[in-house]
């Protein structure tokens, strides 16, 4: 879901802002607060997150530090799941090469909401898009990633009894009569003004976002009856949901979907978020520890010109991507981070020091979960939906038990 | 596949002329020698039928009377069969209420080619495109119909053995990406063009020719190598083989789909094609036996004002449906046609007569008919290619045996 291609950039860029924000691109500094306004969601407010802390008995860090901070309708589905209504849970991913630790962000914090509300997660591996964007030479090669791509969710430790992963392409006998059901109430020009296409678009593209949106109501179908669903993700797929499902759902009778919405974890380089495309400033999941210690150390920063000056001024930890590592994913206590960038703004904390001491965090990081990756290739049949294509066999030769 | 709907009629129906067809729509006097000059059709020449008679040791009726008059690449595919390359037939229908006789005609001669050629036969229902349009108010009801009209297709006597047949939404995990590698080809000002496709359009309507176009493929995709593919149906669904299947099977390696083109039997009312919209002018293959004479005793004729007059002057047998039921489906016999026509025109044989006549045959016709229609419901699944959805079951609780 989550892609880079210019292809539908240059219609949803407007001139008084310096960044682009859309579910084929992201890119330049984005200004979240402002975002919120453009797609008209609402912030996630300190009522919510209290609503939150009865439910769970605790704030997560990614709500404590608004890294999740944005959301549509989350106040009715923690309404709904006090009053005894489970919802669903439904991201995906846009198969590629590799995933890198901005990707988790969002699968982590769905697992955490896997298991304080026991919610089923429905994931999409959009294979057919990322064929369709160009991105990727074939569907087959969209697919490889895909299954590569799973080991990485696997690995986080989702419980394989809730979840249920399929990849487009091979779940289209069920997906395929919902997204049509959406599609006829979605017009060319509804579409146009969503998503900026134009007449060079290819039809596929086009037909796309339903298929995106038909995981929405995909348990309902399935169960025969209406199911909340929530959506973590990140911010750039809000057209989505916003554009088709949101505006859909209750012409088909089911409920609008919620969401919340995260930020982007930042590169290593100078602004912009973390990117598959600039590699030297992403850390690949699969990146070997000398790797991942030669990208942190390589790190862009918000230090000073000299030693001298950053004792006397301090460094700039906001501006920092090693500051924001830390605040992201590699110290979860609340007061060692503080320690952090108090040590590191106040000229204490020298810049070497600190990513050294980074690196050595992500470096464990992702040895350990490189080992749950390969540990998770034995259970892949237990997370993704059955993919029995039809072929040419006949009907009377298969055993209907 | 042949729908009449008025969404996409106006762009396609040009100033000078009185009559419409586009794979949505046909209406109006069809001026079929026009038609192959407009769509760039070539017409079945005299050498074309000889090099036919070669090969099969006769000429079909609907050849020599020019039912099948228009053709694609025919000679092509004639010439790679002789040379030892085996083609498949492909075509379908867009599932409705009720088959009438004129759906039949493209039909009994698709079973005249697979008996002829040996050829498998790949039947599409395109229950989707009946949802999308909106002249099925829900893909369970395009379904249902599919289930029946399927009914008369094998009642007229295919090889279950060589004859392949789908239903669009139960099929989606084969078509789906055959689908999709075609549409990446295809933009939307292509279909715009193709098409008159709109901006109130909607987006499942604008997938949907790559759908139809992909049955062109199936059999090479699923076999693995490049078959050669032979399409009979009426001329009304030539903009999907020219603008869709045609200008794509280079870009993906395949053979361009050979065509042949059949008019349109009129029905019972004074001009235009047989269509379940008129009811009253139409034999549908459930009709009952009174029904159907009824429906024949009161058709337009080309007769005259007074017996006297018709005594004096004939007929009109060129303007008249009854003759023109003799010409399609009610008498093989040439000299028995001929007789029929000139008894017609020179007035010796009256209206009355000659509808009594005709109301007999076609109900022997619907008759005999309607009882192997019975007894296709016992063969259906030696038909449908199996549909086996996946749901929400694993694939490790699923035998890959």
């Amino acid at each position: 879901m989550e892609v880079v291609a210019d292809e539908f950039a240059s219609s949803q860029a407007t001139n008084d802002q310096d960044y682009v924000v859309t579910p084929w691109q992201v890119k330049g500094n984005v200004d979240y607060d402002k975002l919120v306004e453009q797609f008209g969601t609402s912030r996630i407010t300190d009522e919510l997150l209290h609503k939150f802390k009865k439910i769970t008995g605790e704030i997560h860090p990614y709500l404590k530090r608004k890294i999740f901070y944005s959301h549509r309708d989350l106040d009715w589905i923690l309404n709904r799941y006090e009053a005894g209504e489970e919802f669903f849970l439904y991201t995906g991913r846009g198969p590629s090469e590799n995933v890198h630790l901005g990707h988790l962000i969002p699968w982590i914090f769905t697992k955490y909401l896997q298991d304080k509300f026991g919610a089923e997660l429905y994931f999409q591996f959009t294979d057919d898009e990322k064929f369709l964007l160009g991105t990727k030479p074939s569907i087959d090669s969209a697919k490889k990633s895909a299954y590569d791509n799973l080991l990485d969710l696997i690995a986080l430790g989702f419980d394989p009894k809730k979840t249920f992963v399929f990849i487009d392409t091979e779940y289209m006998e069920t997906m395929y009569p919902i997204a049509a059901r959406i599609a006829k109430h979605i017009t060319l020009s509804m579409e146009k003004s969503i998503f900026g296409f134009e007449n060079s678009t290819n039809v596929g593209m086009i037909f796309f976002p339903t298929i995106e949106a038909a995981t929405c109501f995909l348990p309902s179908v399935l169960k025969g009856k209406n199911i909340p669903c929530l959506i973590p993700a990140a911010i750039d797929q809000d057209p989505y949901w916003r554009g088709i499902a949101r505006e859909v759902a209750p012409k088909l009778g089911f409920y609008k979907p919620a969401q919340i919405h995260c930020k982007f974890m930042p590169g290593l380089g100078q602004g912009g978020k973390m990117s598959a495309s600039q590699p030297e400033t992403a850390i690949f999941t699969t990146d070997s520890p000398n790797v991942v210690e030669k990208k942190v150390l390589s790190s862009f920063t918000g230090g000073r010109a000299t030693v001298e000056e950053q004792r006397k001024l301090g460094a700039q930890a906001d501006i920092c991507p090693v500051y924001h590592y830390y605040y992201y994913l590699f110290e979860e206590n609340d007061k060692e981070l503080e320690r952090i960038y108090n040590d590191c703004t106040s000229g204490t904390l020298l810049c070497g020091d600190c990513k050294a001491m980074l690196a050595e965090r992500v470096k464990e990081y992702v040895i350990k979960h490189q080992e749950k990756r390969e540990k998770a290739r034995e259970i892949v049949d237990e997370f993704i939906v059955a993919d029995v294509r039809g072929g040419l066999k006949k009907r009377s030769t298969i055993s209907r038990g």
